[in-house]
């Protein structure tokens, strides 16, 4: 108790309060800013709180003339029925973030409007309906056809444009010490990707009974955990480009026309593969998932197929973006390869066919220990923990399972998507 | 000369002016820390300037009862005939740097006295006689019984503690943080090491016209800009542990018995193989010199079987000390092998063998790298520069650099220390 008073007051020395829906209201009226994209009836705002409360307060707050989402961080972080401590500068991450990435792909990342960092306070667009968050479509079985273009459009332009391909080392470096200061949430990643699925662990879960074998298994499996270790090195020394750095399909809202990234609070400077894969990752949960979500109404088989034409589209595009990208800025700012040394054509496309290459086993990886963490982890997804029967949830994880753990270790054997989607649609049977 | 008199105002403006023998007695009796190493008898002081007077001053300050040595950077560094500016700041890092591994492996680290960072101005140990720079008694044929020893000792104590094997992420990502603003040496290493010796570069030299070719084939070899690509990538973007960051022979001083490593002013956090690789390539360039300072007296045959003793005992003592340091403190802070995961014996031998041996690639990849650019690059070595017949120089050059070149390709090949001096031998000859 004393400590929450401390808290409390150490917060109010810094500005910082939690609004409420009435509080709210006089603060956009204070903050021309936001007052200004509700237009001028300030006094009959109708607001909505969708957050779950106890990781952030996302307020979604509309006039006869605008809308706003006001988005405040609390000093905490809510994780499986236990509350954890968690700075409220996330916010600052994820409006910079936010900021960054809208530069480059204004089409996929809503626009900030007002950032108070006293107040870990966002004030943003609101996507607005029929925009729903990807995870739920691909639970309801809905194909979005411009989802792979949209993703390899927002996955190119953020990772190339924030890499050393495009920017000075100087630039890079101010980057890279800014967001090293993001490490509460980076360590928060390391714990539950990349340490607690491989050990006993309080949070950890598992459908159980089904899958406790293979959640041990998981635990004693010495190649995946050296695989594994070599994963989480990477994944906090290399400065590779600004993520996204929780690019998964909960944190992409869309309809057949829109795709929006939101979320981006656990942004940082981190390998390129890591961001790709949680996308892809996904995408394969969802796949894996289908089965479980099937009735005699739809058997879901077209929805899989073009689950996995989202994910081999996903990443061709996103090669071809990020390739075009480079070759159209290889006379810019960036110093990893500089023309005078790259100079000649066919040299130029074998260094980035031995980038890419890296690049996509990287993101194999990173995907794949996604994949493993959502089953016998501590954060489950939606597309599994939505099938009722515990014993059909079990069967669509295990093969989800077994497959990530497969593509993990053999990662560098795959020379293309298409080997993968292969792979994958092999351990579509029990 | 309008722009050279801002410079010196601002330069007043923050503290900064150069000293001179005069003002450095003054600045002395007005630093306590300085005076009481002197002891009291500050009006007879012996001082000798051994700078070069272009790049930093640096003062040696003998009193009867005590010693100091000053060290002052100035806003530019000198470069093979023309004045490159570069920031005062850099003495920042080779104070902070100092202290850091001076507090890791006192016995090879000269102590700092003092440091102004207004005046950019360190005061430290004067290493004193006997103590030579190491790459002077290379060349002179002096045999150090204890330098691997000593040099593994540093190596493993600094590159350990510094890394994610002993610290917390949190910990990490501070140093990571504070060390990003030397990038403007950061960028003077990937210039002169990365690119430069890979293109037609205004000061890149060799030995014209024996090398000419040889150095046009380095320009022109694909497979090598594909690996050196590689290489400055993971320079620039891996934050592994604390480098000294310039850890060739003539960063080390010693004797017999005693061996200190000095002038850190390139340090950053970078792949740890950078280091090790520095020194490692710098002993088989003294290696390949020493044909060239073979007589009727001394044919050198001797010495050259102790540099690869040498090398090769670097190598396995720092390997055999690392570990042992990883072994010991496998149970504390650091977040990368978490005990719960890596929790038999075998496992952590196995994790702790895949560690080295990429370890032990990316020592080879930077030695190499180093090697090259001593040939074909701006900065060359004494060890061949003291040949005074070209063509003899030329032809232990050229031995030196055919002998990196393969390495650098091939360095994924290599199991052990061992086969890398069967591999340098096999070049000693035309």
């Amino acid at each position: 108790m004393a400590a929450a008073a401390e808290q409390q007051q150490q917060q109010q020395q810094q500005g910082f309060r939690p609004l409420d829906e009435a509080s709210l209201v006089a603060y956009i009226k204070a903050t021309p800013a936001l007052a200004a994209r509700l237009g001028g009836s300030l006094d009959a705002l109708t607001i909505k709180e969708v957050g779950d409360g106890n990781l952030n307060f996302v307020y979604i707050v509309l006039s006869d003339a605008g809308s706003v989402v006001i988005k405040q961080a609390l000093p905490y972080i809510r994780c499986v029925g236990d509350s954890w401590p968690m700075t409220r500068e996330r916010a600052y991450f994820e409006a910079s973030a936010l900021q960054k990435h809208r530069g480059l792909c204004p089409d996929h990342v809503p626009e900030v409007y007002h950032f108070d960092r006293a107040m870990s306070l966002i004030g943003m667009r609101y996507i607005e309906p029929p925009h729903i968050i990807l995870r739920k479509g691909l639970i309801a079985g809905v194909e979005y056809p411009l989802l792979a273009e949209h993703m390899a459009d927002y996955m190119a332009k953020t990772l190339f444009f924030t890499s050393l391909l495009y920017n000075s080392t100087t630039d890079h470096k101010k980057g890279v010490a800014q967001y090293c200061d993001n490490v509460e949430m980076c360590r928060l990643t390391e714990q539950v990707v990349f340490s607690d699925p491989y050990m006993l662990a309080k949070y950890n879960r598992c459908t159980s009974p089904f899958l406790d074998n293979d959640a041990a298994a998981v635990r004693e499996d010495a190649e995946l955990k050296l695989e594994i270790a070599e994963l989480k090195s990477m994944f906090i020394e290399r400065a590779q480009a600004l993520l996204h750095g929780d690019l998964h399909t909960g944190s992409i809202m869309v309809t057949p026309d829109s795709t929006q990234v939101i979320d981006p609070e656990f942004a940082f400077y981190g390998p390129m593969g890591y961001d790709i894969g949680a996308f892809l990752g996904n995408l394969i949960l969802a796949y894996f998932s289908q089965d479980g979500h099937a009735d005699q109404a739809n058997d879901r088989k077209a929805y899989k197929k073009w689950i996995l034409k989202t994910i081999e589209d996903s990443w061709n595009l996103f090669h071809k973006k990020f390739v075009e990208l480079w070759n159209k800025h290889k006379d810019g700012n960036g110093e990893a390869y500089l023309p005078p040394i790259y100079n000649s054509s066919e040299l130029l496309r074998l260094a980035q066919k031995k980038y890419m290459t890296s690049l996509f086993h990287d993101s194999l990886g990173f995907g794949s220990a996604k994949m493993i963490r959502r089953i016998v982890g501590i954060a489950h997804v939606e597309d599994f923990e939505s099938i009722e029967d515990a014993s059909k949830r079990a069967s669509c994880e295990r093969r989800a399972l077994n497959c990530a753990k497969a593509i993990l270790k053999g990662r560098r054997q795959f020379e293309s998507i298409g080997q993968v989607i292969v792979h994958v649609q092999s351990f579509d049977r029990d």
